[in-house]
């Protein structure tokens, strides 16, 4: 790969070459690590243009989310680590400052590139430097509240800001929204431009008045712009707007950066349009398939079959199933049809399907009246996106008790997104808001069932959390659901030594932990909690009592966690028996494979075994002696 | 009172006596119990105008924030109890579904009553009923991205749905923002109007080609509104807009309604300017010191002197103190800079001062930006209001380690406000995030060393939560700070009984408590925590070790609280002393003040010394048996 300052002696041929060239290895590396495609071929020509008219790094390129920021990796040092893509120890999928000077923000979440150009732009002027600033943000994360937000104090601070609308109709799935409609309005038909054009044709034409009246509307345009000019949504905002400019004309969409970078006053936005997958035939005929994708087939563009059921197809199959008996169930995603497996829902009951676009705040508080209003809402979002709701789920659903059933998708660690993408905070979260029930299933059944179970429950929210990923078992029956009572949880194995209590995917490690021990002679209850809210305390307390130690596992912080809440719920004698709570530390865990993660994290199988087989031991010891052992500081 | 039907039957004269009678009985219980002012004084008229059209409660009324409902609440039946208003066991300051059907949903943040209103016509239209839904909402909530989440979907969806934008250019304090002042230039400068008008005159006068033109631009009109309506922001999105229309005038806004209840189809929004304050003087000229304010003269306007200097008060001079001397400090804060004390911080240094209006998340995201720039952002924001920012905070501050100094104000029950607003959820989020130090003084001397540190301390974020209210010792020394190490705490007195472990406003009462204990012939170690993260575990250990048993003490929920935690890191053997954390249950608190409310949940030195008396008697006549309790279950 050429360096920077030769990509920027290059002509247009050479550039389009780059351009071809660069495709190429991205497809190559995703189509073996899984990435994120669609989104980063889209913006091929868009990254060289940009790093050809700019000054990068000293100009500041803001990729809001990031996933389609592999060009930009690409070049600007990085095309000789690019097959590390998203390995553990590897290129982040992300920008990452500690990667690049080129990488100005650690982002993975939508819309805050706005509010960070702000804040830099800010920065910029108190420190009287001079540098250009350029967010580059889809049309889907103009949708979320925050990017507003961010627009609304641009406009009213004034700051030179080149803002980059790289419109693809995309979020994940399909965008929506009327701020959606309204960018497909200036595209497809641009009335505004030809009604200018004619409008100003006829009024000069007019005899002794044309002139005069050309004259005066003429004036008016700035007050006026949206007669006469598309963007008048943003220019209403104190936003300059330029476009709609086709992203793949690379000469084309120099000239007008160009342009545009002169200008020095002031906010601006420059409306890109660009397709997805642009380049590789199956992602521009699929993108929302190709959006984040596995490790995929270059040339036929298929994705390797998955052995099992995933929990997102389970929840999707079975709320189509309750929806056809219960009219009332209605289904709620902000722009995660896909990944959240509600296309089945949809299909099944499209008048009662929701995609609220990448608004996970309006999502919830939404659904909330529609509970109020006697439906039975499924919300179903990402466990990390819940983030953006918090306030909403207290305020709007819970102090009311509004039954909202919330589905927390991908919780747990995520895998190969990393630091920004896993749903590690939700159990600490959503544990401490009065009146929720909050469910976790270790498998596919128990989700189907719960999902029943929260169909009927008519008094008060409950959340599911359940994994990214499949229920290895893979055996779930369709046919048959089983009643699922809150609050109770349900013995796998009895033994004398070690409680194991765990909750969700962990169950599945505690068996196994289980077995390893049995190697050694010691028999261990395994208890799968199911019910994060109400505790079942009473099995609980019965299975720490007639062992000797226990052991909490949750896919989730330990601080804050479902093991460190068991303890104190725990009469004072028995707390003493808690050996550890297995989890992950109070810090951000990078990316790498799920199982890589758990290993490197102590939280598989041979990792706890190890350490209880280490503690029943030294306590064997104790025992014998009766020893009390001194209080250390 | 008149009944709601007789009011209906009103002319446009006694309409005008009963708003006098109405703003009389405001006045009058506001000046006695305290609360939101201005803001229902603004709306008297256009309650009275709503519920004259409208045919409440089937049609449904949905108050943004819901401060501005007090006439609401008068006309709908609860003029008798409204001297209870925000009193324990009293009416709520807040719509509350519980008290009337008029009441649509509970409230008290801003910008939900859009979403509200979308899922409730949704509902609506599924059940093909027919009724009028009618959300209010101010023009400083409109700045709330999630307002602008819903507007997106409104339009998109196009319910018959009225939006009210009450727009009195105040949400606490004057807005800010770009859509403010695209509203304030509708308003001031009907040009749009002037324009349309004399555009039609000119054209239609222009012989043989005027006809022509009229209608081809007058055909064009729905595409073109920018040109000639106002509102062109919000038809853009597909919403009508009508407007503006004088909120005081009741004759004309009655006609409006009714004109636009009459269009059956589509999203509509009527752009009504109101004043805040309207009718009493003092309100009128101060807005945002009657915003929410306690009792005062009704005569004079004067609220009671305060025997005692506030938290916010204390932070406002000293970051002004602090921004005086180091240029890289500056200060955001998202609409409440009254509430926060940063008035003083934007009188020291106006440029380095940023209201961006109600919209927490942008301002935690700008903040993070500034920090990252090498600027030392303090981000002021209530405890109550921080949930709405919580996925900025992880994703954007703590992940990248920015230092960004999160106050946390409010901290704790609020009071009077209730349900809604009462900061207890604060623990439980911040403690689990990585990266940060969380710290929480129990007196304002503390508070300033806190922010001295914060303002030093460069390698990560750091929050401080500190209380509603004042200081009760009083006596803040401004001339001089100490360095504060994060991660000590103080330990206050030394006892051979119980630790008592607590946590910022909470260490007052350890110290009643502690002299309760001394009567009784019982001695206490009392430690100041300072530190929710890191814990001084050194600290809270030894002192857990040289006593019998221990409680831990803080403002907030027990579930997810410190005291939780601290049980979870001890060892093994000290687990066993904890005998309670005090705290608030797992339920959503009432309304009262914040002495009863403390009394009513146990959390006053006379509680918390009966519980550990009876438990030290107990615990004594334990030792001598030497006797094993048995284990329940």
């Amino acid at each position: 790969m050429k360096r920077l300052s030769e990509i920027r002696k290059m002509n247009a041929s050479e550039l389009g070459d780059l351009a071809g060239e660069i495709r190429e290895m991205i497809i190559d590396a995703v189509s073996k690590n899984g990435g994120h495609l669609a989104s980063s071929l889209g913006v091929v020509e868009l990254t060289l243009a940009l790093h050809y008219v700019f000054n990068t790094p000293t100009d500041r390129l803001i990729w809001d989310v990031g996933h389609q920021s592999y060009a930009h990796k690409i070049i600007t040092g990085r095309a000789a680590e690019f097959a590390s893509l998203r390995k553990l120890g590897g290129l982040s999928g992300f920008p990452k400052i500690s990667e690049s000077p080129f990488d100005t923000y650690n982002t993975g979440h939508s819309s805050t590139s706005l509010s960070l150009a702000l804040g830099e732009a800010v920065g910029r002027d108190l420190r009287h430097e001079k540098y250009k600033i350029i967010p580059i943000i889809g049309d889907g994360s103009m949708t979320a509240g925050m990017a507003f937000e961010a627009l609304n104090q641009i406009g009213h601070l004034k700051k030179d800001i080149i803002i980059i609308l790289n419109d693809n109709e995309h979020s994940i799935s399909k965008n929506v929204g009327a701020l959606s409609e309204y960018l497909i309005r200036m595209i497809t038909a641009p009335l505004y431009n030809r009604l200018r054009r004619r409008s100003y044709a006829i009024i000069r034409k007019i005899p002794r008045y044309g002139r005069r009246l050309y004259d005066f509307i003429y004036k008016q345009e700035a007050r006026v712009k949206g007669f006469f000019v598309p963007g008048s949504f943003f220019e209403e905002l104190g936003i300059r707007y330029f476009g709609p400019v086709d992203g793949h004309n690379l000469p084309l969409l120099i000239e007008v950066l160009k342009g545009v970078k002169d200008i020095d006053n002031g906010p601006k936005m420059v409306h890109v349009i660009t397709r997805k997958g642009k380049g590789y035939g199956p992602a521009e005929k699929d993108p929302a398939v190709f959006h984040g994708v596995g490790p995929f087939d270059r040339k036929t563009g298929k994705t390797a079959k998955r052995d099992s059921l995933a929990y997102s197809e389970i929840v999707g199959r079975t709320l189509a199933e309750i929806a056809r008996r219960d009219r009332r169930v209605v289904a709620v995603t902000a722009a995660m049809k896909m990944g959240t497996g509600l296309y089945e829902f949809e299909k099944q009951a499209p008048g009662r399907f929701f995609d609220v676009g990448i608004a996970e705040q309006h999502a919830v508080t939404f659904a909330s009246a529609l509970a109020a209003k006697g439906f039975k809402p499924f919300v179903s979002i990402y466990s990390t996106f819940l983030q953006r709701a918090v306030d909403q789920i207290i305020h709007d659903v819970a102090i009311s008790a509004q039954p909202v059933r919330l589905l927390i998708d991908r919780a747990g660690i995520v895998g190969e997104d990393g630091e920004t993408h896993h749903g590690l905070s939700d159990i600490g979260i959503i544990r401490n808001i009065p009146n929720f029930i909050y469910l976790t299933p270790s498998n596919g059944t128990e989700l189907r069932d719960m999902l029943y179970f929260a169909a009927e429950h008519g008094t008060g929210p409950v959340a599911i959390r359940f994994p990214r990923g499949s229920d290895r078992s893979g055996c779930v029956d369709f046919s048959a659901h089983e009643r699922f009572e809150a609050g109770r949880s349900k013995r796998l194995s009895t033994g004398r030594d070690v409680a194991l209590i765990a909750a969700g995917d962990m169950v599945s490690v505690a068996l196994e932990t289980a077995a390893l021990l049995k190697e050694s002679g010691f028999s261990a209850t395994v208890l799968n909690l199911l019910s994060l809210k109400p505790l079942d305390m009473r099995r609980i307390e019965k299975a720490v009592a007639e062992t000797r130690l226990f052991v909490s596992l949750e896919n989730g912080y330990v601080s804050g966690g479902v093991g460190e809440h068991i303890l104190f719920r725990l009469n004072r004698e028995l707390r003493s028996r808690m050996l550890f709570a297995a989890g992950f530390p109070d810090r951000f865990v990078e990316q790498g494979s799920m199982l890589e993660l758990f290993h490197l994290y102590g939280l598989d199988p041979h990792s706890i075994a190890r350490k209880i087989l280490r503690a029943l031991k030294v306590r064997n010891i104790d025992e014998k002696r009766h020893s009390v052992r001194r209080v250390s500081g």
